[in-house]
């Protein structure tokens, strides 16, 4: 059976085609364009490649909801040309074949969980910390979701008390990811982050903001692995200072042997799959 | 079929015998006592009653871990006596019977979703402010549950100007639980919360903290329904304030009708069950 796969993202769109044993047989990048291109380019792709259903990781906010009139429609995106356009439709009525929509980040997680860095436990949550911040958890077998999906990134943490800087967030300021995602970053300290990566005092504001949000995460939802990627987590000197802070922080108050200095280091960890973690996660999608 | 149900809380045992239609046919208070005491009396209270499975909402913390050796074992809690206590394993013994554990929490959450202010969706977060602070979410048919369960009263939030009070948790200082339950009321402002219902700068900090918690619960869990329980939410002035302020805090991020002015008197709501909540959490439990 061939099924097809879609990792949409607000600067690329990875095309697949994929089986239902979860190998890609082909793959295509388009540049994400105005919706009316992209959707062609999009149903080019597929004629004829006779799949059978589609999975889509898809950038958001988008309606994830599937008894919902709304199914697979971006919302209020700043990426503007799509702000409303109802993707998971356009998508049913051209290749007409069942269409599975959930978030880039929900994605990700299934995807670690069944062929990544998560594959020996039953649950995880996966953060991405680039242009934005967001995360995605796999529980008991499915993404969490209910009145939306989540929207992780903008809880608000407590201030570092040498940061005064406002955050970015058009919605929120100083939320989490008004003031850790890699656009805060820049503004606040004048480089990009690559350009940081020798300055300590850089990377210690990062992982006081970071940790605090998964131990935020650690106490709602206890995943039991949890998986950083994205641009800012490729400054791997996060990944010490950010278990430091969260056993700290943490205190002892949680009962696990990975919430332990002996074992944190096998709980906060890098994803398992690199470039195909996405597309592999829609085809997953696309497999239930 | 009968079967057994237990709600385990730090000051009382509620016992009961039902039927798997949820029906609850008898019922007894115990206080809770050494556990050597306690568990004396519930086996008593069982024998002979024919139950085929039993059920229990526990204090805790607690083992809720199914395939945990340790299943069941209470953990750290301030009521000394009982930690460490192996409260399923003394019942399975005692009973032999099928022993299901959940925290009091998770039980009044998937108590609410079955029969009270929760069951016309598909998801539910059940909060309780009173001694302590503590949530359980329950999704997808299922409580949440991972690495470990829930404590979501541990969540940090940022302080109010006005507020300089320290916090009484004993791990984390002024982490939620330790600024906004019970006795940090108590102790900041020098009287009991019911002796302070007439102070609105009382209600309007315990809401600012209140609300901060629930946005993050929001953008974490998303649930289609959110519920506070326990002694300090019978201040019924709460729910108004931390209306507000979610609305406020959120800031039109989250799309959904529930979010609004109009809607969120519906979505932020007092539980429908009072005082059978968890002893009705525990029969469904052992019904499953």
């Amino acid at each position: 059976m061939y099924l097809g796969a879609i990792e949409a993202g607000g600067t690329k769109f990875v095309l697949a085609v994929g089986n239902e044993k979860g190998d890609i047989l082909e793959k295509k990048v388009i540049p994400t364009e105005h919706p009316d291109i992209t959707i062609h380019k999009i149903l080019a792709f597929f004629d004829g490649k006779g799949i059978e259903r589609i999975g889509i990781g898809g950038f958001g906010p988008i309606d994830i909801n599937d008894s919902s009139p709304t199914y697979g429609k971006l919302q209020k995106t700043p990426k503007t040309d799509w702000v409303d356009y109802p993707l998971g439709a356009k998508l049913k009525d051209g290749l007409n074949i069942p269409v599975i929509i959930d978030t880039d980040v929900n994605v990700a997680a299934m995807s670690e969980a069944k062929w990544g860095n998560a594959k020996d436990v039953d649950s995880c949550l996966y953060i991405t910390v680039g242009t934005g911040i967001g995360a995605g958890a796999y529980f008991q077998g499915k993404t969490l979701k209910g009145l939306s999906h989540s929207e992780m990134g903008h809880i608000k943490v407590r201030r570092h008390p040498d940061d005064t800087y406002a955050g970015t967030c058009p919605y929120h300021g100083d939320c989490l990811e008004g003031i850790a995602a890699g656009p805060s970053l820049e503004k606040r300290w004048g480089k990009k982050g690559v350009e940081l990566a020798d300055d300590p005092k850089v990377w210690e504001m990062e992982a006081f903001y970071l940790a605090q949000a998964l131990t935020n995460y650690i106490y709602i939802l206890s995943p039991e692995r949890i998986i950083m990627g994205g641009g800012v987590m490729k400054q791997k000197q996060l990944f010490p200072l950010i278990r430091k802070n969260v056993l700290e922080m943490l205190n002892g108050y949680v009962s696990s042997p990975y919430l332990t200095e002996k074992e944190i280091d096998h709980y906060i960890v890098s994803p398992g799959l690199t470039d195909e973690a996405g597309v592999k996660g829609a085809l997953y999608l696309a497999m239930q």
